[in-house]
């Protein structure tokens, strides 16, 4: 076994850090050698107290490092060294000095693995025929030779003459605005951010949030504040307040089955968050990457439908929609923001991929994604049913949900005092996972909060998986308020 | 005609954005209306004394704001209004304190064109059959649908370890290296200098440099340092000098066929500068993106494979080699960096597009790379011969060229008085276009220089385009000449 570390849960290293520390410094005093086999995350969890978790990012860390390499079934194994002083650079040093924090690395998951860790689609829905169909045509066209050629940073030409002409017809595009190709929707937040933000400035968010979007801030040394996101959106009286107390530069909102909530925001709500941006002079994002999903209820307008300034910047993709593997999103906003944020497209990567945009271009305009949408709508309709009614059935009393009426994602409040975080490693034993509260946090913490994405898997998964989800928090909750009772508070002195 | 606005040629703001201002005043003020017809780009030249790339850039960024809109041969029209104060943001205002300078964008050229300004391959060359059998056997092979689902921020599993087996057998990927697949060696810069540079921060660059290079690290907000380019690579000395003075956190080196000049860094001066950064403790990039393109000579090894530390980062990509509009390029570097890369990368746009680099990897592993590769070295050889040779009959005594043994470009220094970006404007006229030195100039003003880049043209194309380049300079300094030859310096007083 390991020599035990002194790891120190109040420090501002995480855990995960302080682990890694240790075996690389073990690595590094030849006291673990090349070919010493590690304990297995369980079992130096257990020993050390740990989150199984904790000590798979601490793996992880090292294997990026080529100082360990795991083998399925035998564990991990020291394959490396510790570069000495005189050899070159100590990167760890180099890089160790601008770490900013990580995003959720899931772990790759077992076959057998019932995750609703990841907000996609299920790969057994995707069209594939007609994606072949679509790429035959594609190159087979005339013009296929100018895919190939350096292309425009604003885009494709034809996808993007056929982009702002659909924008036009459905009202999100008026004759101030014009559509900017990116990489995804979450190259479109890192464009906005380089063009429209300097250090220190303010960027008000959904609390909770995802992910990507806090990071691209963040990083980019953004003041990041949350709002509070409900079940009808956000929280237009905390909306408020924030706008006047922290003067924002931008306003991030996701009108529709909101990531992690799956929240929808109501029409008299987009209405206010207008009045409010323009009053205050803040400029409105538009996340509306879930917003073709919608599986019950009546669509509402977009907030850029909605704004007779045209200021709204929307953000779109068919990454949801059609295929995340294919990199295509796009921005319509003002034409001197267009135009800016295509000068910084030409910096990040000169312009998106061209094959890909032709292939969904063809794919639009041949009517497959309109077919392709209507069977997801369906079949997201049947999932999203399947894991109310299991959470309904299976998650202990008390727990509390949202409503999403489309998108990919729910949001389960567990009752006090279970941590999702905590549970995490025993649903990752019995081969569940999800996303805990804390990835998504901006500036609340929510310990009982975390995201199930069900759109990836079948009714049959999601009603299994979370009737394993049950069993654990109920099972949990059981403990802790037996624990509770057996054990009084001490005396107040 | 317009009123002729009062511009001011010693002012920070460039002539092209003061012009922009005032023709936005005129529509501002209602001077101009919708409908009114601007006059043509020649003609306001004329009547300005400017540039007519001066008129095209004020145009361009009108039309832009949308405010004006051209259509070919009928001129350009006022199409918009500048917004007034109460209807929402004012852009220009909300933009333009962050505006930190632009990249050349080069005006779209007319069919007759013989444009030397883009780096590129010519279209005509691209092997769109193979292309064309690529794509449809990637999509019919029984893994097609992988590619359409989210992927990984390191790259296409299957790309990545063709890349990473190719790099170890040629040994520019050792055991402690890893690989992350970019959108182009473009990326690959934005992602280095998000992970290794703070505000501040000295980069030192090849000067002259390609613009994007020098925008993608001043954008950040680094100090960026020149360090001159001879027809033999880097000044060594000089690189000392600015190595002690600076303390530089990173140096990038193209060491084949630099962009713009062509020049090849000799092994002597690739040892030489391993050495000054293993000293002083600098990250090494090295941007190997034409290495492939040798026309003549035998190949050197890459500073990476001199490298004994394994430190050097190498930027690779397919889009020179083969086709631009597919965006994928690489790094090769220390596994610790290589995280942290892919770390980046996931919070800047997920991932690379997974259709592009399933195609380019059937594209190479299928030999069609190899023979495809055959082939633009012959072209290349026969374009090179053809611009030194043009260049060497038509370009006026006094004239001195690099000596190119590979890439795209060549470096011509234009005998004094003459200035290449003045010189522009006449080029257009006369249906020639290059890009001038400023755009690459990075501490060192150069008037004289321009970047004649050939691979895209035939060598037909190259001897037209040089004889009239040639024609323009050589009676312009005739003219300079004679000028000063009967208009005497005046008395030193």
């Amino acid at each position: 076994m390991l020599p035990a570390p002194v790891l120190d849960p109040e420090s501002e290293v995480p855990l995960y850090r302080q682990l890694h520390g240790h075996v690389r410094e073990l690595i590094g005093t030849g006291r673990l050698r090349p070919g010493d086999r590690l304990p297995s995350t369980r079992d130096l969890a257990g020993h050390l107290g740990l989150n199984r978790t904790t000590v798979s990012a601490a793996y992880e860390l090292l294997e990026t490092e080529g100082l360990i390499r795991g083998h399925v079934g035998r564990g991990s194994f020291v394959t490396g060294s510790v570069p000495s002083e005189s050899s070159g650079l100590d990167w760890a040093e180099v890089l160790e000095s601008w770490d900013r924090g990580s995003l959720p690395q899931p772990a790759a998951a077992p076959e057998e693995m019932i995750s609703f860790a990841t907000s996609r689609p299920a790969d057994h829905l995707f069209p594939i025929d007609e994606f072949r169909a679509t790429c035959r045509e594609v190159v087979a066209a005339e013009g296929a030779a100018a895919i190939l050629q350096l292309g425009s940073p604003s885009g494709y030409g034809p996808l993007r003459d056929y982009l702002i002409d659909q924008g036009r017809e459905e009202g999100v595009a008026g004759a101030g605005d014009d559509v900017v190709v990116t990489n995804g929707c979450q190259q479109a937040m890192d464009l906005i951010q380089r063009v429209l933000l300097r250090p220190g400035d303010t960027v008000l968010l959904e609390d909770p949030v995802y992910p990507g979007a806090k990071s691209v801030f963040a990083r980019a040394g953004a003041r990041v504040v949350g709002v509070p996101v409900g079940a009808q959106g956000m929280d237009l009286e905390h909306l408020e307040r924030a706008i006047a107390r922290e003067k924002p530069r931008l306003l991030v909102v996701t009108p529709n089955f909101q990531n992690p909530t799956g929240a929808t925001l109501p029409l008299a709500a987009r209405r206010t968050i207008l009045e409010m941006v323009r009053e205050a002079r803040v400029v409105l994002v538009e996340n509306d990457i879930y917003g073709a999903l919608r599986y019950e209820g009546e669509p509402l307008p977009t907030l850029k439908q909605l704004d007779d300034t045209g200021d709204t910047v929307l953000l779109r993709s068919y990454s949801k929609l059609a295929f995340p593997g294919l990199r295509v999103g796009w921005v319509t906003g003002p034409h001197a923001l267009s135009g800016r944020l295509a000068e910084a497209k030409q910096f990040t990567d000169l312009h998106s991929d061209q094959l890909s945009q032709a292939v969904l271009l063809r794919f639009a305009e041949s009517g497959r994604l309109a077919a392709h949408r209507a069977r997801i709508v369906a079949a997201g309709a049947e999932r999203l049913s399947a894991v109310i009614e299991a959470c309904g059935r299976y998650l202990p009393d008390g727990t509390r949900l949202t409503r999403p009426q489309g998108g990919m994602n729910l949001w389960v409040r567990l009752p006090q005092p279970l941590d999702a975080g905590e549970l995490l490693a025993r649903a990752h034993q019995e081969n569940v996972s999800y996303l805990p509260g804390k990835y998504f946090e901006v500036s609340r913490h929510d310990p009982g909060g975390l995201r199930l994405s069900f759109a990836g898997l079948t009714p049959e998964k999601i009603r299994a998986g979370v009737a394993i989800l049950g069993g654990i928090f109920s099972s949990e909750l059981e403990r802790a308020r037996a624990s509770r009772h057996f054990d009084p508070a001490p005396a107040m002195v």
